[in-house]
């Protein structure tokens, strides 16, 4: 049986969504920027797409800028705040520690240019408060930014919260919400966010594309500088193939968004309930407040990395943490944050459903995992080491 | 009868390159940074699709690095000439007049972040000399960057001229060959070319797909942080499929480069001659040194954006320029800076064909143009007064 599980980490291209690209890459192909027929036919194209988009966003078209992925969107966002507020003297931007590496990188190099950057504690279930928000903010806080919801352990943070605290002290309010895009509702104005990122791979759209939501009236700075595409804010002709099939991928998923969630979280929850039954195991993350499709265990006295190639000999996709940043023997930023030890952090799983997972697929999942992790831990000499008393358990 | 003649502008997707990015769309759609199975396959995929762009280019496969296209690449290797040069503390950039402005926008950036820019002249055929690199390269240049191929004009720069300069000089040397590549050989190592950028669209491939070579030895800075894709060099999930596509695209381009450049510059050549029949008219760019299938004319007495649309109406896509900038009011910056005025560079075409365009196709603007000229000057006012003798002609 093959199982893929590994959903947060990229999705399968919908059917919906390839056709939506083969026109614009047969037929379609004009530059948008160009006068005659083909390329004004491709232009209007982006308008629809662009109007698909600010619908579900709860936005307008104008408010909506392409981009070539999340992580593009969420350095965009970070240096229009930063710009905004060096030219007012303000210099000081709060996140969480459990950001995604595209926004913690780019932190870093605000950090270098001077900015001073509060990272908030996050609790063990993984979920910031308003409140604290509330309390980081200074004169000089220029920018507020907080995932709408996390990529290894499926937290969805208090946003609409966030958003009244960032208006009242008129700070600037950017979500980084790839994961959150087309899987949770979302209405920016209600939210009051002010920029927002997200990624069509996620939501079984195309590798390459994403986009960005910035509020009318708050000025984008350029990552990317050259031609007058996206109103000269975003620079390189537009991927149209691409952007109509994220636009026809968010249409399908947004549309089918409440039934999909509860069919995933009830796999995600039976998942959940079988794993917790493997002895000396803990869930990552809160366990109501989390997106439909993730699962996050850590296993004691277990290598996360020799669990995903048994797994992966098995047939199941599944990661130990972000995609990004496989490869790495760090242990995962955020499961140290939410208060892991190293070497439980080291011990652990993501598996992350989508609306085409099945209960067999989940119940495979459910046969495999506790063999593995067994199997794995008679071969552990820290296993030994705990089962025979040498060292304790911390689970 | 329908002709696109705007391959400058973009290109129709090849079969060859639509057919190599649906298998990872459909089947081979895991994240490269995945350690199972799926994952590893998208990423044994992403290293053939370097393999092939390395061969082509001349270069090792860890020399290529993936970017969302032209544009982005272009960003990517000035931002990193200039933190190479800040850090030795010489922040002067050497590039010229005619650039895209992808180049010329990011100069700009950098010059307000104080780096001194010199654009040299460019005389009126369009090409400048490694000797002018020469004589303006002093103790603090950092860097040079000139185009291979111009995007308007279709003149090519003596780039291995200029790279035997710039490494005798022991200066970083860029060059953008978005339009070169694919069109004509190139070979980074024998022309010294220490950074080079490319687009996938330009050559039959997708849109929103490039690539910047960069010289083993040269450290790269990132333009968009985040995730350790590319070496750490360019976050972001890969576009696999988009990426797979250029590669694909990439390799029958340069397969059939001299078989193609055969044909399309005899179609280019019999274009020429044919629009230089026109009166009062004037070829842009050197009438050898130039891409195979670009045609640029100036036409006095009318405007370019009229010529266009009753060119639309007849079935021939063309453009006035580059397609990044359409839609502006000014004349195009390439005409103003070899020389023509105003009013002149105000009435320009230009006609880019690829190894589809047919010769029937070019009878049938060689037939469309003149009437359309003819009948543009016969209602312009400024026609009028040349014609009556209150103007006198500029060509």
């Amino acid at each position: 049986m093959k199982v893929y599980a590994d959903n947060a980490a990229t999705t399968q291209m919908s059917r919906t969504a390839i056709d939506a690209m083969l026109p614009y890459m047969e037929r379609i192909y004009g530059n948008p920027s160009s006068l005659y027929t083909i390329g004004q036919e491709a232009a209007e194209a982006l308008l629809q797409a662009r109007t698909v988009m600010a619908k579900y966003l709860g936005c307008e078209a104008r408010e909506i800028t392409f981009t070539s992925g999340g992580s593009e969107a969420d350095n965009q966002a970070l240096l229009t705040g930063a710009t905004l507020g060096e030219k007012k003297g303000k210099k000081h931007i709060i996140s969480t520690a459990i950001e995604h590496h595209a926004i913690l990188h780019m932190l870093k190099r605000l950090e270098k240019q001077g900015f001073e950057i509060t990272l908030l504690d996050v609790p063990e279930n993984g979920i910031i408060s308003a409140e604290q928000v509330r309390n980081a903010i200074r004169e000089d806080t220029c920018l507020v930014t907080v995932m709408y919801a996390n990529n290894e352990i499926g937290t969805i943070q208090p946003i609409a919260e966030i958003g009244v605290v960032c208006k009242e002290k008129g700070v600037l309010f950017h979500t980084d919400a790839v994961q959150a895009a087309g899987h949770l509702p979302i209405d920016v104005k209600k939210e009051n966010i002010d920029m927002l990122s997200l990624s069509a791979h996620k939501f079984h759209g195309p590798k390459g594309v994403g986009a960005l939501y910035v509020r009318k009236g708050v000025p984008l700075t350029n990552l990317i500088e050259g031609g007058g595409q996206e109103r000269g804010k975003r620079a390189g002709t537009e991927n149209v193939p691409g952007i109509m099939s994220m636009a026809a991928a968010f249409e399908e998923t947004c549309e089918n968004m409440e039934k999909n969630a509860v069919k995933v979280a009830a796999l995600r929850d039976k998942l959940i309930a079988g794993l917790a039954r493997i002895p000396h195991s803990v869930l990552n993350g809160d366990p109501l407040q989390r997106l439909p499709g993730n699962v996050n265990f850590c296993f004691e006295g277990i290598e996360g990395e020799s669990l995903l190639l048994l797994l992966d000999e098995r047939g199941i996709s599944a990661s130990s943490g972000s995609a990004c940043t496989s490869g790495s023997l760090e242990p995962s930023h955020v499961l140290l944050a939410i208060g892991r030890p190293h070497e439980i952090a080291h011990g652990s799983l993501r598996l992350s459903l989508s609306e085409n997972s099945t209960e067999a697929e989940v119940d495979y999942i459910l046969k495999a995992v506790p063999e593995v992790v067994d199997y794995l831990r008679k071969m552990s000499p820290v296993w030994r080491d705990l089962v025979e008393g040498r060292k304790e358990f911390l689970l």
